[in-house]
């Protein structure tokens, strides 16, 4: 690994995002109907390597059964408006009309509103009746306090999602989650993220974890960098990850962890390069969040929008682009990377003539940065 | 080769655009008057290394005959509105007036008018009628069914051209085209591509092509590293072609054959750029659609424009820049890089001491990227 | 230390901007609440390390004050508007309205009233009856003419800042400040800079300073880059003088001086990279300049906007972001990294493991320069 | 050298220009007024290593004698407007008001006016009279020509300039410039130049040549890189030719060629920079025609800018900065970069500790691009 002398008392890892590479063809070439998209994470099967990102502008108990028959899989946050209120449409309806200057402080109060758990196991039972696969998601602060809930409720699928969640968090006031009992005690296989480095995803995978979400808050709708100063080229984040999960597999004897991309996945374009890098599916939350059914109506926002005392993302108009099912599968009428996403991986597969999601990891990349 | 890391699982070589570099005179100067564009590719030769690209916006029958007066050769989509339509200007006034936002939709409808074998012919005879070398495209996928056709009609040149094209194409549902057997049958010499890497050109140079195209849809039109994530920046895909000619000259005892850049071409810059990484000729797209005789009237368009399920590319204006004359052989009254191409690739021959087309490929280059 | 060839004659150093720079988080994290932000200098505690800048439109008597009562140091420029006016509040009123066009001009008038010693004593009082720990600002031109004046008035730290301060100042007209002697015979610890490089640096720590300002003119009001050719990224600047803080602890047998990064200090995520690459307390200007106390109303300058001969900076617009408290320490309603610097500063230190500033200089950093 | 490959069948060098680099002061520092900016070439000595560039923009007889009163060299390009009009006042009140559209045709007719040697020979009487240095500026193609009207005319020093200039120009049709002979014969001093490698300079210098300039169409008017794909890097080519310069000192046993930064220099700091690398003086256009006096009434343009068959470059508007003086030597209202040239030459030189010109080539730079 290069590393680069920023001075003499501190040196650092060059990382590249996704518009910093692009991928090249080869020798090769295939027919894009001979292309296979599958995914698996234990025992559950998926045409798309494809999960909803558990935010209330992208995932609701109807979309996550529109995304599961389309192939996907979509993932409820159920710390979110539909655990909180009864019928949240009146609050999804203010939120698409707060004027920007007071959509911060009017969604930290509308968030301040407690969880209930009986609407975690109304909404789960919604999904399950739909007869897709099933999956919520709880941060780590939440996931000891609402897991029982959940897991009687019965989801196939249980996602810890934080913007930086470790296997060593370290507190001097409350007991921290311990991931690797807590897994162990579920029933359900479990995917844990984000995580952005090497070292970190070894540690979650080490918990047992069925997949692992790379990223750091690095959506459309965060300030991560501009507030924290911290941030994570998603490109060599995926690959990195990748590397721990070739790693780990040898450590543990064949235990094979999902890489799952999970932020700046802007284009379908970006998609293909997050897979070409090591990543096995990929979370979508902006590009969903433009479908007609989304629950956003237009507008896109995360949890650290919200946060009481130091926000860290706003709410940012993402438009519609079409129905759920021309975002994923097409036919597209628009040549700007945001429908058709799965023909366009099938597309740049067939292009570099792989027939997998697996062997896909393997093709050829470039770096050749965007001059915008 | 210089490799980069991206991360612990993936790493990747480095590729360069026009953009990025720039050339340097160095000891030796010449009169632009003594310097010679010619271009040879089988028995053919050409005042000019230009090839007008098989694009509805560029070559008609009527601009193939007068780029081939001028010194070049007009290459004829055999796909396109020529071989679908008996008199297809009707098409390309509503083309030319359609509004951005229905330009996809519509324009997949009228491309889907079927091909008629008996336009091919119609078509070449009236180029061949004029003088003129003859040249006409197809794609891989139609190479088959309508070469005879072509054959027949009476092409010098034919022209195989997809967005990707390689000596192996992997197909469970069709025979797919053995481009070796293809050429070995046809009798006249094949320029193919687009190729993009060493690897690729070497396996299209070893099917007997007489001219490899150096391309991946990178043109102006086109969004096919937003959609699928591909990109080959043209310096280095160039570069790299280059190299394989010279190992296949070396390995095949002996056989040259022509690099020709297909795409990034935007002004004169580029076009000098190219050879001096080691094209013999260049395929012009958006500075041709720029003519006043160009079928486009001031837009266009590529074939990737109207694909049906996946649109890769928009239909763009490039508006009018003078005549053909006056774009390729000037004089100029404008310092834009759009005029009297081939009078900027004859002075900056002349301003770094080389004589000719050949020996100009080794000029010097620096990396230096526009801080646009 | 990588060299670059700039050419056959020259060679150069590859130098960082924040920009250039990211934080990644790593295996730990940590409540943030478990995280210390406390900083010492000599004898001198505080809760923040930071420094309000001696700049007229950033610390007034009274900022300095509210600063001080937030946990912060505000030094006093004793060059500024304060010590030259019995009453600036005219003056201020007047530069803020200045058109952009007349403002150097006018300001270049309003500056070169004289500076009073009895206004030095008087504000300095005023500052110490508040309680707070005191500290005013000189240049190195005018330190020799006012200590006297300042350490009678009674300050607890003094600050000789400049754009470039060198422990060898060489002139043939006046006898230049010896820094190290005049250092030796004042009472109070010294703060002295700007530095930017390894060397000069490690030669004003021989003097006896007990902090060292990092950088050179690189603030949002300045030119200097633009005027001068001469820019210091601060990432660089900072590990450098870090590099130099560690060997002068080593040949000094274990005197640590403090590094203070003074520029380039924009949002909370630059203070946290400032921190991340070796710095043990920041000195904001544009940053305070946007509190509602801020003397600047909305306005921000430094000291080179009014040079005589050669401004090399301009009156610039920094409107207003919330209170000084809400600034250093939150709540923040906004995501824009201009409020609760502390509290982002915090959740890095918290999100990456790390629980005091110190600690927090052995952070990972990436290299992924910003596409705007 | 570090050396990049474009591709398998291309290498390159990186190349830099003043935006990539800047200056960091180091540990000494010095008074301004204690700096020296003196200049000599062969006999003649100068205050202010400046030379005023040879374009009708910039230099007329009236503003070469106000140039030289200010310590500078104006240099009259003798195939412009004041040698082809007995009063081009006219011409020039014409050109100022040109539309951009027209502006090209309309000057390509302006400059088709022949040139009268007997107007050389005034026009040069002219500024003899007023007491100060006499430069003249001819084009390669024109030297032989026009060379003995201008030696009897009486000029001190006579400037070869062309885009690129060669010590060895090849032609079939025309005997080329022996530059060898001909600065042999000449009595007074050439410069000579454009060059932008360190080949091509060291073969100038050997022709006798007192000074090299380094550029190549590298101006604020020029669209060289667009239309020719030639672009040199100013950083890099005047490194370069420092270079050569210190080469041929040792093979010609001690003979110091000046070397003369001509283009890519738009403010004070690009001259501050252009020294940095290895500089002796700099020849100054566009923010010279930004003078009260300048005859280009706030516009500028180069010779290619009317080029009959290829003009490759335009007509820019430049606007006033101030008079002659307030631009060269101040004082300075402004913080753009424009004004007091050397005042800020003499700051960043006393700012890094060195006093005279030469010296300063000495000064630590770092890379730093710009990121706009």
């Amino acid at each position: 690994m290069t590393e680069i002398e920023i001075g003499r008392g501190k040196r650092a890892q060059r990382a590249w995002s996704f518009d910093d590479i692009a991928i090249v063809p080869n020798r090769r070439t295939r027919d894009p109907q001979d292309v296979s998209t599958s995914w698996k994470i234990d025992a559950y099967e998926f045409g798309l390597p494809v999960l909803g990102a558990p935010m209330d502008s992208v995932v609701s108990p109807e979309t996550a059964v529109a995304i599961g028959k389309l192939g996907g899989l979509g993932v409820l946050d159920l710390e979110g408006l539909w655990t909180r209120y009864e019928d949240p449409s009146q609050q999804l309806n203010e939120i698409a009309k707060l004027p920007a200057d007071k959509a911060t402080k009017r969604m930290q109060e509308i968030y301040s509103e407690p969880i209930k758990p009986e609407l975690i196991r109304d909404r789960i039972a919604q999904i399950r009746a739909a007869g897709v696969t099933v999956a919520g998601a709880l941060s780590p602060q939440r996931a000891a306090e609402f897991s029982d809930a959940v897991i009687k409720a019965g989801v196939d699928l249980f996602v810890i999602r934080g913007t930086t969640v470790s296997a060593e968090h370290v507190s001097k006031n409350v007991e921290p989650l311990n991931l690797k009992e807590f897994i162990y005690k579920l029933d359900v296989p479990v995917i844990v993220g984000g995580a952005a480095t090497y070292t970190s995803a070894l540690h979650l995978m080490r918990t047992g974890a069925a997949g692992v979400l790379v990223g750091f808050g690095g959506g459309a709708a965060s300030t991560t960098r501009r507030v924290l100063g911290i941030h994570a080229p998603m490109a060599t984040a995926v690959a990195d990850v990748a590397g721990a999960r070739r790693d780990y597999m040898d450590e543990s004897g064949g235990r094979y962890v999902q890489v799952i991309a999970d932020g700046g996945l802007g284009t379908s374009g970006d998609i293909v390069k997050a897979i070409a890098v090591g990543a096995d599916a990929v979370m979508l939350g902006s590009v969903l969040a433009r479908a007609e059914e989304a629950p956003g109506q237009g507008w896109h926002w995360g949890q650290e929008a919200f946060n009481k005392d130091l926000p860290r993302g706003n709410k940012v108009q993402v438009g519609t682009a079409g129905t759920l099912e021309e975002i994923l599968l097409g036919p597209s009428s628009s040549a700007s990377g945001g429908t058709n996403l799965m023909g366009a991986l099938r597309r740049s597969m067939a292009t570099t003539g792989y027939s997998d999601v697996k062997e896909f990891q393997r093709v050829d990349v470039v770096v050749a940065p965007y001059h915008a």
